[in-house]
């Protein structure tokens, strides 16, 4: 067994890594931080947790609790000033150390790269201790497109998640007075997960996120013009996943078949009058937009079976 | 005054239009057509109807009760076989009669165009008596890049619509446990109003509708590449019109702010990474993408006020 | 024309209260007031709002400014240190003035009650010029319940709201991520519009507020045991009434019909096994429970026309 | 392994209970019976259902598959007319086997109710093959009240429940355009879950149902005068019960800790003003309101433990 620290686990990714980390049959919950939550028992956060497990302490506390992987579970300001210890796996679920490009990394998160790996499991297996989990919107993207990689010259992503992507701190933008009954892009054209995009895939990407009136789930519409058979590639690459489902032809993409899960299902089309390609992916902005692709990773790193823990089962309706 | 017949309806188009007459100052409702509802009082179909109004009669009486306008809330099928009257404006809601070329209007509606004239007040005047109001998503997508015609080779549009855009006959797609916490494209690359869009642009769209889980409101996402000045070109368009608010630059259009009303709203901006031009259109899908329109274009045949009787005022929350 | 001044107007009954000012006849807006928007334009709060309106100023300022009217939109504890002017009539849409007794009042809001009159004009006709607006909760029940005041010897309340009855400072209790597909009930037996209830209706209430996943609206379903004719009561109160609309046996109150409205619905039912009377009433919780009942008390004190400004009509999908 | 067959699996309390049945360790599927899908790929019904899987069958073959267990999934008038086989454990889905006593069973059901056993584990153990499984709001206004049984003489239950309890056919009521945004009460003092409530408590209820814009989940607020000690007798019952939790103080249950899981959550209150027990529980109505019910109902019949394959864990946010 190895042990677990979640640092930021009164957030929305660091519940959802808790919920991970308790179906795991390999990891075990050695410390549970939030600086809010720090002297509190764990059902402060939730009634569902186990008055067993550990209680809340500071993160800082968490952080130096000795356990083999600890998944930062903070907003990217906190988590660029994290300092890991030698030997300990850290996944980073902000987007802190996603840019490599020094510039990129200051002008959008202000941080510096470091000796940070982009871990997306399908496409970009991740090396070493020090793990940067990609963003929501970024992985949808680039499960869609990154197999077209070399074939494309840009790309529009037309993307729409819910409302839990902008964290759980209240905010006007996430108040339900202006979520329910909504809908709205918000950050066009200027969102930090295009530069993420882009670096990953390798051409310029038109990124326009919008704001669902949903708890949970992502979708990303994108568009590109390709002379590759699409369906044929991307079918290729997911043909033995157990994360990512390529539907059947004529069959779309929704969210409730992933809410809840750190699966991902894409759909393939052609347009008929322009031909462009149109590729849409679902997932669960929360699960393998975030806590699912982190346990996945943290697996790689330690060497367990890659989908030990996920949430990939049921139909539920 | 002149006098009103209203056929189907006991639809979405059909209460929303008769919403918009009954506090029109110069229409007077004469006929309540809906085959279903037929005998029965006006409270049937909604319980704050006055017992005052016109009892339900089957359409073929509405339509023969000598009714200066008559507005056609029906589906395509339906709207397809309608015969007017002479000198009666009428305003097909629905898409039987928009696609002007004859292999296109088969294709698409099974039906022939004949002389029916495309009315969308801002931008195409309609004229003589027989008036095919726009789609819904076809009105979002002319008002934020007609004004670009001529200075673009093509756009992606990706479109959102609230689930009354469907229509009230129950079907499995609208249905609340299909609709609610979900979200999905549908029609991907092949909707009818991609024609319609394309038709009075004069250049090919990709367009992809997408089903959101709100009651009503509808938003379009549209992409292209130009050499124009978008902001100033929309801004010059919609200079004097009660209808379109184009938005102050870096304010995003939302549903909420024209959900109920006839009012549509543009927002323009620059992709940072590619230079895409990224126009946002928020609208009511049954106010100015249905009976508000509707009725905007009846005021012109009847050389009214353009906006008599619209919803256009107030600031709800 | 009487001049307004509306304070704390950046919240959501404030924008409300702004809505009905504009389209009122004989109402005309002196003062914006808002220490949070003083000194930016009216479109800082909606960008739908008239660039020729008066510009937001303190709230100090706005009540100094010598308005016929003078609409407080704070919260009860800012109500409460507010004093009136000689002469101006003063409608507070908080609950800082409702409760008479004066142990009550120091006990729920921590304020003493004054010499202010509780408007409810369907039941309570204000008096003088300092008039405190009834809760929603409280309108929704007393609209209910008041009729049978005599004939009942208590009342089980069971009440529901939209998100937008806890105002728009974000709050966790109020994040989408809480609310969205959510339901739960809050201050269970001790929400503070019981005592008001009670006051008004001469006996106890068992009163259970829900939070319901919508962003405007209430229903509450009332429960009494009585020997009175209700039904006949009720239509027997509101007859005449423009505003409380008596559904016909069968049919139900709904949101739907009343979101955006100043009206109420009341829909009267005796359950087949234990013959308890049920009275379900609906109304807009900043319509009817706010800003539209605030509208109605300032039109008596005015000696206007008592509907005048209020948003009664449309049937809206 | 025993096996199984679901008959009527492509409604929404047939996917839910082959939900539980694919991930339980002693079950395995036989059949999938289904009129409508007969003869085709299980991805017919959900594209995450393993191709593997046996195809969809008729109802009637599925029947006569010889499987250990067999769960009706069907409405009550087709369940009502189900002739068991010998030696088959039978879990009824539907009310048609609820009611005992022969008047009541034929007035709300039209049914006579035979030899079958009503099984809501925590209260009332099933005995014999043949299990009516219990309604959604009963078994949440059973679970919160039965405990009192005795020591009150009525009761109020003001329950609200998801859309998916009236099922997945698609019906005006069930319509997203009437169900968003919404919120009425149905089937007001009449609904045919009031008989079955009062039959296994022994005391008359006044029971109102209302419909929730949301896809899953059930609360019910229940309303008591009694001098018993509730908070005790519930703990006391529900003690060493995985399904059942008891909140501490001052915490309410609410949807969405119980939403996709076969769990309830009970919270017990006392009114302030009237010294009233509320007693709130939340559940999921096609978990332990339905699916989850018939697979521990089903693991008793097979001498099983009584939680396998249910969904009891994870704290999703």
């Amino acid at each position: 067994m190895a042990t677990v620290a979640i640092l930021g686990c009164a957030g929305y990714t660091g519940q959802e890594t808790l919920d991970r980390v308790l179906a795991h049959p390999q990891l075990e919950l050695l410390a549970l931080g939030s600086d809010s939550l720090a002297g509190k028992p764990p059902w402060a956060l939730d009634p569902r947790l186990d008055a067993a497990l550990p209680a809340f302490v500071c993160n800082d506390e968490a952080a130096a609790s000795g356990a083999d992987v600890v998944f930062l579970c903070f907003a990217a300001d906190d988590a660029a000033t994290f300092t890991p210890t030698e030997c300990t796996v850290v996944v980073d679920l902000s987007g802190a150390h996603r840019l490599l490009d020094t510039a990129a990394a200051r002008t959008w998160y202000g941080s510096a790269p470091g000796a940070w790996s982009y871990g997306l499991p399908e496409l970009f297996t991740p090396a070493g201790l020090l793990i940067a989990n990609p963003g929501c919107y970024a992985t949808a993207a680039l499960l869609a497109l990154a197999p077209l990689a070399g074939r494309i010259e840009s790309a529009v992503v037309d993307a729409k998640s819910g409302v839990s992507g902008a964290g759980r701190a209240p905010k006007a933008t996430s108040h339900a007075g202006s979520v329910l009954e909504n809908f709205l892009p918000y950050a066009v054209g200027e969102h930090r997960h295009a530069p993420e995009i882009a670096q990953q895939l390798g051409v310029p990407v038109c990124f326009v996120p919008h704001l669902l009136p949903v708890r949970r789930g992502l979708l990303a519409t994108c568009y590109v013009q390709t002379d590759a058979n699409v369906r044929e590639l991307l079918e290729d690459v997911y043909a033995t996943s157990a994360v990512v489902r390529v539907l059947p032809e004529g069959i779309a993409p929704e969210l409730t078949r992933v809410q809840g899960t750190d699966a991902a299902e894409l759909g393939v089309f052609t347009d008929r009058a322009t031909g462009t390609a149109i590729v849409v992916c679902a997932l669960d902005n929360l699960g393998k937009g975030a806590a699912g692709q982190a346990i996945q990773n943290a697996n790689l790193a330690l060497g367990l079976d890659e989908t030990a823990g996920l949430r990939l089962h049921g139909v539920l309706v």
